[in-house]
């Protein structure tokens, strides 16, 4: 008789809103015996906090630890979380990783999914990206009809920056953190200072929209982004 | 007795799959009492047909028609769509507006957006783009880490399409249609072809994927997508 294996399921939680998960990841969160997700060195666990509303109490939690230290390789960490789903998954559980945003756009889930899908049926549930959720809450169209769009991580030096943002028509920066300053520094050269939107968090509980020339550089949260709407005007 | 008005919400259907709509767009297309959606000329339409199972009888339903011809504006038409809509909003009911994808990234609500946002009380809920999307469908992660990201219209010029994709360590060239032999060439010319996944109609019932050297360029969608994922690997 063949064993039974479990199936691997990374799916995206959006951007933080509980009731921005998509109908197949409430589904398949709520189906999986297992479900596994990435803790702090706090022990906290944002993508928990996000679906705590929606776990069963009979199923089994498994937090996965990544550092975040910079001169220190995470590879390792990503081995071991590999390790313990692989477990389940042997034992012919299916689990459930969760994910903020969406799985395979910046997220950590693709560490995992590249070292276990070759041995394990594995299926990616997309999610909504902060990338799109930020504009809505602030209310701002970001792209039109021929715009070039870029998504630039904010730890890029700043000609990088620089030189993309002059030919983009829109653009959002990500885990902007202690790299503030660079940025708006930047946008300040280019004249898109005063196109620019702050947000942290967006979607989130604390959420917090600041205007951009007051946002203090020494408080700016990783999951901070700015953002660059498109310029083009709806009357043609 | 101030007369009551309607609230607008532009909702983000997602990709194409009914279960990757958000509980929030749920919740809101349930509990509207009219519902709008753009029609082609045939009169059928695609955002319908993705809700069509969590449509009420009782709903109204207000089809919109937008012409995509080329050589005319279409602006006339979305001021004739905006004054339907406000018709309803002024008689003290809420619209729901059907978006594909995510209304801000893209999409036709922010022309209706920006004719009735200063006016009612509007809301707007993001959706799953199908930049994301298309990557779970193919199993293929799309940006890491300190990535640049650019999502490139079909339409633009071969040099501008060249010159964007030459800076970017992942994109996604969207709305192919009648231009896809002119990206495939710039594909060629930059080396990228091989990286590159072609995707029709990601998540929807009539999803293909293709090798794009096999796509017959005259039957390509405008809803076909080419991507070109991260050549970064996870080892460090």
């Amino acid at each position: 008789m063949t064993k039974s294996i479990g199936k691997l399921y990374g799916i995206g939680l959006g951007s933080g809103d509980p009731e921005l998960l998509t109908l197949k990841a409430l589904r398949l969160l709520q189906s999986a015996p297992v479900v596994a997700y990435p803790v702090s060195d706090g022990g906290k666990s944002l993508s928990r906090s996000i679906v705590a509303g929606y776990l069963r109490a009979e199923q089994v939690e498994v937090p996965l630890w990544y550092p975040f230290k910079l001169n220190q390789s995470s590879q390792p960490f990503y081995d071991k979380a590999a390790e313990t789903i692989s477990a389940h998954l042997e034992a012919g559980q299916d689990v459930v990783v969760l994910c903020e945003g969406d799985p395979f756009f910046y997220g950590t889930f693709m560490y995992l999914y590249t070292r276990l899908c070759d041995r394990y049926p594995t299926e990616v549930v997309p999610g909504v990206s902060c990338v799109m959720a930020h504009a809505a809450v602030l209310g701002t169209p970001l792209t039109y009809r021929n715009d070039v769009f870029m998504v630039l991580p904010a730890i890029l030096p700043a000609e990088v920056l620089a030189e993309r943002l002059a030919v983009a028509d829109a653009a959002v920066i990500l885990k902007l953190g202690h790299h503030f300053s660079k940025v708006y520094e930047v946008l300040q050269k280019l004249g898109l200072a005063e196109r620019a939107n702050y947000i942290e968090r967006a979607t989130m509980p604390n959420q917090r929209i600041v205007p951009i020339s007051e946002v203090d550089p020494k408080t700016v949260p990783y999951f901070a982004l700015i953002s660059i709407p498109s310029q083009w005007q709806p009357t043609d």
